[in-house]
């Protein structure tokens, strides 16, 4: 490897040990399914293979180089890891009988890579488990993944006012390695934990052991993907509703909170400002809609209620499951969740989207400015969850809602040029850079899905759903000519 | 009056100076018109002699009393006068031969001196000229009224960035108010020398001296009253249309500019950041429609670049005209003209919408955050037209385009909430929010109106359209407990 290259080593072997696991995540349906289940067990395997390969010719090739990381590397590596995993993770689909085309591989892999939840498949009740397992696996990956990148990188590159969740082992110092270690173990460990107590749940309330895997894995990643068509209406369980309202809501839950509490500090979770903020503004909402159908002459309440706080967790947490067609509910429904789409999670969870502690911030900055208005000299001070919030945070947040706005706005243009309407363009954007999954309409929204768009639009959105799940800014900086001179 | 109310004196005063203007106005139709033209004289006469009634004693009330201004009730003055100009404004209207409803004549009247242009008036082609008349003065005051509230007001109440504009003259002191009369003067003559030769450029190219002079006032003012149901397609010339563009172009940009050219600072209005964007935006749109109508096989390309620079600057300016329904040019026009709605002109014209200035302040911070993530050490400096941008300047930003977006939400939901359609819904309160004037699809899109919308749409809307002139803030402000506290 020439002198030039040597800063690439580490790039190329964390990408490596990445696709050593990727290529061991693609072996498990073929071990844990039986022989039945596995049409595509060919698919697979190669797959596996080949990716295994990769990685290990990369380990090889920087074997011995060092491993220290430059900073601007860290964005080339965050980047180039969900684009191969992307890219990689179509391959089984592809190979696969269904006998789809690249771009349809590509979409569903990306989707499920970055926990969208956007379908181009149909007649999913009848599909061969073996993709099916591997749709939600995707997810499933992609959701620790983004916890991981969280926790490890997005603080310190210090993109869209993630600087405010900084920690001690938000540094890359050999004194900080120990800690984030022990951090990251915790997570896997909730997550994992997570994920068991979401199957179970949902197997004894009704599902196979299959459904409640799949389902499990595609909830508490807040991905989206079902076993069927119908996505969670299919079980027309409202137990089972509210049951994965609750684990949504965990999935969109900062996750070293939780790590926190197991840890022994008590109370930081309902202590912190964006998950009360986040919890309040689920049970609103879902109130509001029950509400507004009770006036509309439905009855039911109980069930009106848990189709309602099902349906905004799914949006609000950018899961994207859907127990029936909501924009049937009226033009209050439809307005209330295209703007649903926006809201997200909290931020250090799986969930995509603005996400609730930027509106917090917003919000913050705005009653700071009614009492500068009425009080000229007075002096102010923020601070959100006990922190102080400083002037650089709030430039950053304002630059990342500014680039939402500037990428939604291009999105919609660029998907409205293919000769696609506006509510389906404006509303497929949002929903990509959003990783929420349904749209608005009758084409993309909870009852229809993406496999009638043109193929381009299928990569406009694509590139949508990368950009959102990397909070775009750390795509974009990527692109600017500064990043390359030096 | 008591002493208690000693305070609101001056409010009183210079409110009852407002309606003794408003009262001059009032009978300019009657006074110009001929006896066929006027057969409404009667309501524009008892309207004209109630409203000065109401001044006289306004001042008499107040006579001997201080004519200082405390900050706070600069708030009050300055909600309360657009206001009860919008209430008086449709007296008129409600006295006329129209035979209208109350809620009607208010929204015409809120729209027109807010120089938004959504009308519910149909039939305009066969109106009583004193109607048509009169909407267009409206149109005209609330154009001036703009221009010199943002000089004597907004920058002092440091609402959204505007803080960024401030001038010498910008001080309430004893000492600066020679300099504001001198300001003033040169404001109002440029805007009636504007308004006089705009007229006189119809005139010349076919409209008959009434057509010319109601369009002059509601091009200059970006209000976009028109005396045709067919607004500027009346006329069928690319040539009245390419006049139009530019001076609706020159009401958008900022007036003291023109003041200081006169003046004899020759080249400050092109040397000024925010009317070369403003002017290149303007330029690129028109090219990227006119080739997008081009692509779709559609011949003649001068009528194709004179229709699509008219009615994007038509939307962009805020003022509202239209020649043809632009939004049958295909889906990709649909979403760029709802986009523009967000636009707006340049700040210090009688343009409204999010303005010029904002989009480039936020790329400004973009741009330095991408310095930032690159180089974390870098000291950054921003400057806008050579001035520094504060801290507070972006933060007050901020407050202002989050406040345009939860008002555009509350706005989105109410009307959707009333039954109306999600496109109407949102284009609707955008609109408004933006005094732009025709909104998206096919009930208040440019070849309908704002009629057939239920009277509480109309009042939604008309409330919209005092909260984008006003900047959202002022209003708001009022709002607050911490206004009333002391």
């Amino acid at each position: 490897m020439s002198s030039g290259m040597k800063d690439f080593a580490p790039v190329v072997y964390i990408l490596s040990i990445l696709l050593i696991l990727l290529s061991i995540f693609m072996a498990l349906p073929v071990v844990f399914l039986s022989f039945d289940a596995t049409p595509n067990a060919h698919a697979f395997i190669s797959s596996a293979l080949g990716v295994l390969l990769a990685g290990l010719i990369g380990i090889l090739l920087t074997r011995g180089e060092q491993h220290y990381l430059k900073p601007r590397y860290m964005f080339m590596l965050t980047v180039g890891s969900w684009i191969l995993m992307s890219v990689l993770g179509a391959l089984p689909f592809y190979l696969s009988n269904l006998g789809i085309s690249f771009t349809d591989a590509v979409f569903e892999s990306i989707s499920g890579i970055t926990t969208t939840g956007s379908t181009v498949f149909t007649g999913l009740d009848a599909m061969a488990e073996d993709i099916l397992l591997w749709r939600s696996i995707l997810q499933w990956v992609g959701g620790i993944g983004i916890i991981g990148m969280f926790v490890a990188v997005l603080p310190f590159l210090g993109i869209g006012g993630m600087r405010l969740f900084t920690t001690e082992s938000s540094e890359w110092t050999d004194k900080a390695l120990p800690r984030m270690k022990t951090l990251g173990r915790g997570l896997l460990l909730v997550y994992c934990g997570f994920t068991l107590l979401c199957a179970l749940t949902y197997w004894l309330s009704g599902m196979d052991l299959f459904e409640a895997v799949n389902h499990a894995f595609t909830t508490i990643s807040t991905g989206g993907y079902s076993t069927s068509d119908q996505s969670m209406g299919h079980f027309k369980s409202n137990v089972i509703l509210l049951e994965s309202s609750f684990f949504m809501a965990l999935g969109a839950m900062p996750f070293f909170l939780f790590v926190r509490e197991l840890n022994g500090q008590h109370g930081v979770l309902w202590r912190d400002q964006q998950v009360r903020a986040f919890l309040a503004f689920l049970l609103v909402t879902a109130l509001a809609l029950t509400l507004y159908r009770l006036f509309n002459h439905e009855t039911e309440p109980f069930t009106l209620f848990s189709s309602a706080l099902f349906n905004v967790t799914s949006i609000v947490t950018t899961t994207g499951y859907a127990s029936e067609d909501y924009l049937r509910w009226g033009p209050f429904a439809l307005a209330a969740f295209f703007f649903l789409t926006f809201v997200g999670g909290c931020s250090g969870s799986t969930a995509g989207g603005m996400k609730i502690f930027r509106f917090q911030l917003s919000l913050m900055v705005l009653r700071e400015q009614f009492k500068r208005l009425l009080h000229p000299r007075a002096v102010l001070t923020r601070n959100f969850n006990g922190r102080a919030v400083s002037d650089e945070i709030i430039a950053s947040m304002i630059a990342y809602a500014f680039v939402f706005l500037v990428c939604l706005l291009i999105m919609t243009l660029s998907l409205s040029l293919l000769g696609i309407d506006f509510v389906t363009s404006i509303s497929g954007a949002l929903t990509a850079l959003s990783n929420v999954g349904p749209g608005i309409g009758d084409q993309i929204g909870p009852s229809g899905n993406f496999q009638n768009l043109p193929d381009t639009a299928k990569w406009i959105l694509g590139i949508g759903m990368l950009l959102g799940r990397l909070e775009m800014l750390s795509v974009i900086v990527l692109l600017s000519p500064g990043f390359w001179r030096g």
